[in-house]
């Protein structure tokens, strides 16, 4: 089932990391529905916001360029919006281990002064924030469903946990009306495809598209994918739920799939192109979770969410975006 | 069994948080066994650090005044020690609520700078983490055994939570062997009295000495409490085993008693005093976690440690500390 549009008709609505890869795919989506739209990014070329991303909304939505460490600006920019969708984020595990800092300054720390923003100023806010299976760490069991213990392997995931808890917290303690998705590998038009910062398929399409052979590590891992038109609609329908507050779900995929067997059908799907398989780098290997795949069953009964986008059409609909943009991403 | 004082005997011991209530305990017994102890403490009037609790001890150990969120003086003084107790903290519940940012530098943020100074200036030393029973949150099911989901229902819990992952994540990637005890309710001389932040049985104590009548929130809350010497032991074997390194420990009392028997009792031991009994005040009843004890058969199995002090005993001890010492405290 698609996400209610009348939820957001006329409705003010934040998206931090608004210029990124979900956040400008859900920023069109509310434009359709007739909200009036403010997009934070701070558009720190390491990350993945870019103004191309909105290109097709850009006279309909307003851009406040500014970072979610800055206090002062997210102290006024939460004030009188009817959602907030919390996107922003420090994504690549390997950056968390080199420069820890800075992903606790951007995963937790301006999560809670977010947190304390709005708990201060506009505390009728309604939030979703979009965290990552990454805190899970390497699986107990498969499919991994919310109960499954946190155990994160990186410094990303530390933080990442953090700034799901304080979300949480904020919900029970003071009432702010908070929901977590934890996302699993996002993908689709707009993804970083620079370099594997937002995910490694990214680097791949990239290297597809350029006729370089691109390099699968190991490739026995599983995995699933969540097309970002479905992620969108996970997002949509979290805020638009009045019983979705303090919950946490998981996203998933419509399939289960091997590194090697995604990337066999990524070359299928191009039609041509080739990878190396490659014994795992020492430095990811030490924060590698193994297999992993997501049980979705809580969303599904919860919100009616549910994949509809098969992996085929999604990466069809991907590629297909590329070969058309590519010079725009890389 | 007690601690096996040869592993440190000769060895240079950093104890941050080393003028507090359990730093001081054990720089006591360090010295005792021969160790080369130096103590960071940041002396925050708010905090347990106080130089009288070192009194007995004051010319054979090194004092640095500094704050572990400090990490140019953290980065020099950890080169060349053989052990780390790390045992700085904020640690009142109420206290991260109102100011969470002060918690997160202490408890999250100079946890992961701590670890990169030893990363990268002393990656042998070996690290004693004192982690707390708040991560744990609300109990779901009694006694909590390591396994339980962590859910912490305060700020302090959450930071908390992130220091202690990062121990587990730097000696799982780095090596650097770091060990987690999880305390609870730790209690005894030089423990903190002028007010509630270290525990609600300081300010019990204090106001019992004082012939004021003590406040006992609600009393039907179970808890299990640690004699200092007990706690003390505790961090001594996980420094001094081999088998320690990447591991969570519980440690436990000796009994499991209500809030109201443990008045009852304290008032027993001291001969009079009176108490009254309340309802929570709204701020603390938010972040209560209703009853809690620990299964603490990890530790036991692991490294032998069980408490030795009766509860009993223990407040008998205590409560002499302050008969004499009170005037330095409040």
């Amino acid at each position: 089932m698609a996400a209610d549009g009348r939820v957001f008709e006329g409705k003010k609505v934040l998206v931090t990391g608004g210029l990124g890869f979900i956040g400008s795919n859900l920023a069109t989506r509310l434009v359709g529905f007739g909200a009036e739209v403010l997009l934070v990014d701070s558009l720190i070329p390491e990350y993945g916001g870019h103004l191309f991303n909105i290109q097709q909304v850009r006279e309909k939505v307003r851009v406040n360029i500014s970072d979610v460490r800055d206090e002062h600006s997210m102290r006024y920019l939460v004030q009188g919006e009817d959602f907030l969708f919390n996107l922003a984020g420090q994504t690549s595990h390997l950056d968390s281990m080199t420069d820890p800092y800075t992903d606790l300054e951007i995963n937790a720390r301006a999560q809670l002064s977010i947190l304390e923003c709005c708990r201060k100023y506009n505390p009728s806010l309604e939030i979703v924030f979009a965290s990552t299976r990454q805190i899970y760490g390497k699986p107990e069991y498969l499919p991994v469903n919310e109960s499954h213990p946190l155990r994160p392997v990186d410094v990303n995931g530390i933080n990442k946990m953090a700034g799901e808890c304080y979300h949480l917290l904020y919900h029970t303690v003071y009432g702010i009306r908070s929901c977590v998705l934890r996302l699993t590998n996002t993908y689709g038009p707009r993804m970083r495809v620079k370099d594997a910062r937002q995910t490694f398929l990214g680097v791949w399409i990239r290297q597809l598209m350029e006729n370089k052979p691109f390099e699968v590590w190991d490739g026995t891992q599983l995995r699933d994918f969540t097309y970002v038109d479905d992620a969108v609609d996970a997002l949509l329908m979290a805020a638009g739920n009045d019983h979705a507050g303090g919950h946490v779900f998981n996203l998933g995929g419509d399939c289960v799939i091997s590194l090697k067997d995604l990337a066999d059908l990524l070359i299928e799907i191009h039609g041509g192109g080739e990878y190396v398989l490659r014994s795992f780098p020492p430095n990811r290997k030490q924060i590698d979770i193994g297999n992993y795949y997501a049980d979705f069953s809580r969303i599904r009964d919860a919100l009616n969410w549910r994949p509809t986008i098969s992996l085929r059409e999604g990466l069809t609909r991907t590629l297909a975006f590329y070969r058309e943009h590519l010079s725009r991403y890389v």
